[in-house]
């Protein structure tokens, strides 16, 4: 690689809706311009998310074609800006999901730790595919990926790449809504949707110490994966009667991945306690929700909230947790050549739960 | 009055949803059968709430006639229960707005200064009309009434009985959420709905210290009476267009009184900035809101809660902090004997903007 301002990277460029179906096509791409705010990476790993098919697909927004996705990359710091004070050359660093933020200091939101919140930024391009003032952000399904540092991180020693990788967009989508409303001793916290994403929910509500955690899905087949990942209990909404009844008021906070608008959200609601929290991570396209009954908000004093992917400080503290606490995600590696078929695969839940690409040349951890 | 088990109120009785049109008849009640938990009280005062005609007409639920509403109750205590510490006969006292509370001491909302959600009682009848072990417990249109001492507040020196009376209920349903989701300085609050509950929205925002209060109602006409009541700034949505852009992200709190499956819930999110709490205070019969979309929570991280009256520690607190800022609702004294006529007066929305009942025999204050 070459890190003049002339530089080609490589990677899985999308080029139009189509390669949500699996016709992505490895080329050659030109990264954003070069700054010194910014880090080079040569990138081992890289998780594959849901939004990088409502990317590929232009499923939320318009997608500004030719597209690189991939937003949880790990990988070498092999050219560090001169602003950015807190990466080497040389680092095993990580890439967070990032919002469009515009990074300013007089910015209420990246002042103070809500950069992920930006307000901006009016286009709110999830991942790392928008353009800029610089040329356009391109992601991690790829050689190697030019990011600004402030949402670069270094990866603790304890924790293994392929890991680390998937926790960068879907692990911290669930530790922050967890951990910014309370999940802890004391506290009974159930998962809504326990796949790719919420299966870091029942990992990192266990790993911040809950007093009990519920897995809440469909089917009752998953009953013994969600168990095995560390949940006191587990929910299946669609063979289990009653089920809402019967678990009424069992739990203080429950963070719910689903993104349907079908989904049972009176349901969901009634098995909260007084004073509870529901926070809503998924979002289908067009966002319609269930409609919601204002007296499941009044008689119990509860409350509705969403909560979008985690900020650069929330990143940072996961990553931390989840090295001391030894957080084991399920993931399944796959070679970087084989992304097409990932993203088929991902799309038709095949995985279980997250797949990480892993780069022939650069993947050793 | 005689106290005995044979005792006989009187007072203005519904016998059935034609009440609600100004049809209550005066006559003799028996009150539920005393305990030593009790209080009995010589009404002075009572306010007129819009749940007293909820009530009559049985808008949310069936209601238990004979029935006499009223539940901003202030006067005498006449009659103290052994097991009630806190009260002596004489004493200036109110009744706060209360569901039907358990009170068990292992009841886990009761026992948490939550009794107003109390789960064990699946009747939430709200004010003073239910059925219980020791008979039916009546309102304060009415001479006297007897309530569970739990209930019973005395009020503080320096506030005027038909100044507390409405705080009973409709003051601490506003100052509840307030107080909750940490109104005070540093934060800019919005009341949607500037009436008999709203305004006391605005006298609350304003003495627990917020930066910024703003009112929001639909018509311009209220804006004069808004800011007498204290707010900076009035927001009239039915008057100016646009507001929802125009005032986008200028509040960290609103609490919206407003119960209408009409409303322009999208626009009210819209006013909230980054990390925002929008709670609901009213409820349509039914109970049906408009629909939520997703992306107005996850994007700025806003929630949607639901507050329902105040627990007894919340309406002690906020009777202290209305006589130490001098909180002065904007109340109209009728005679309780014009009782038929103020319901009506107040469906019609003449009210400006609470109506208080004063008891010709006790209602010197």
């Amino acid at each position: 690689m070459a890190s003049q301002n002339s530089t080609k990277f490589q990677g899985w460029v999308g080029h139009d809706a189509e390669a949500a179906k699996g016709n992505m096509k490895w080329g050659e791409f030109e990264p954003k311009k070069w700054t010194e705010d910014d880090v080079d990476i040569e990138i081992s790993h890289c998780g594959v998310c849901g939004s990088d098919i409502h990317t590929l697909k232009s499923g939320w927004w318009e997608t500004p074609y030719p597209c690189v996705v991939g937003h949880e990359i790990v990988g070498r710091a092999v050219r560090v800006g001169k602003n950015v004070e807190h990466i080497r050359v040389g680092d095993r660093v990580g890439v967070g999901a990032q919002a469009r933020s515009c990074l300013k200091e007089d910015c209420p939101d990246c002042s103070s730790g809500l950069e992920n919140h930006c307000r901006n930024e009016s286009l709110h391009t999830y991942g790392s595919v928008y353009p800029g003032d610089e040329g356009k952000t391109y992601g991690g399904y790829a050689d190697h990926n030019r990011t600004n540092g402030r949402f670069v991180f270094k990866i603790p020693d304890g924790l293994d790449s392929a890991v680390a990788a998937p926790m960068l967009c879907g692990g911290v989508t669930m530790f922050a809504p967890l951990k910014r409303n309370g999940c802890g001793p004391g506290k009974r916290v159930g998962i809504v949707g326990v796949g790719g994403l919420g299966h870091f929910g029942v990992l990192f509500a266990r790993a911040l110490g809950a007093d009990r955690v519920v897995g809440i899905s469909r089917r009752a087949a998953k009953r013994d994966d969600v168990l095995a990942l560390g949940a006191d209990e587990y929910i299946a909404t669609d063979d289990e009667a009653d089920w809402a009844a019967k678990h009424a008021r069992s739990l203080d906070l429950v963070v719910c991945t689903v993104s349907s608008a079908r989904m049972p959200l009176e349901g969901y609601l009634s098995l909260l306690d007084t004073n509870g929290t529901l926070v809503l991570v998924g979002a289908p396209d067009g966002g319609e929700l269930p409609k919601i009954n204002v007296f499941s908000l009044l008689l119990k004093a509860v409350r509705v909230g969403g909560s979008f992917i985690g900020s650069p400080g929330e990143i940072e503290e996961m990553l931390r947790l989840a090295a001391e606490k030894n957080v084991r995600p399920w993931i399944q590696e796959r070679p970087l050549r084989e992304a097409n078929q990932a993203i088929v695969d991902m799309e038709y839940g095949k995985a279980r739960y997250r797949y990480v690409l892993v780069n022939e040349h650069y993947g050793k951890h």
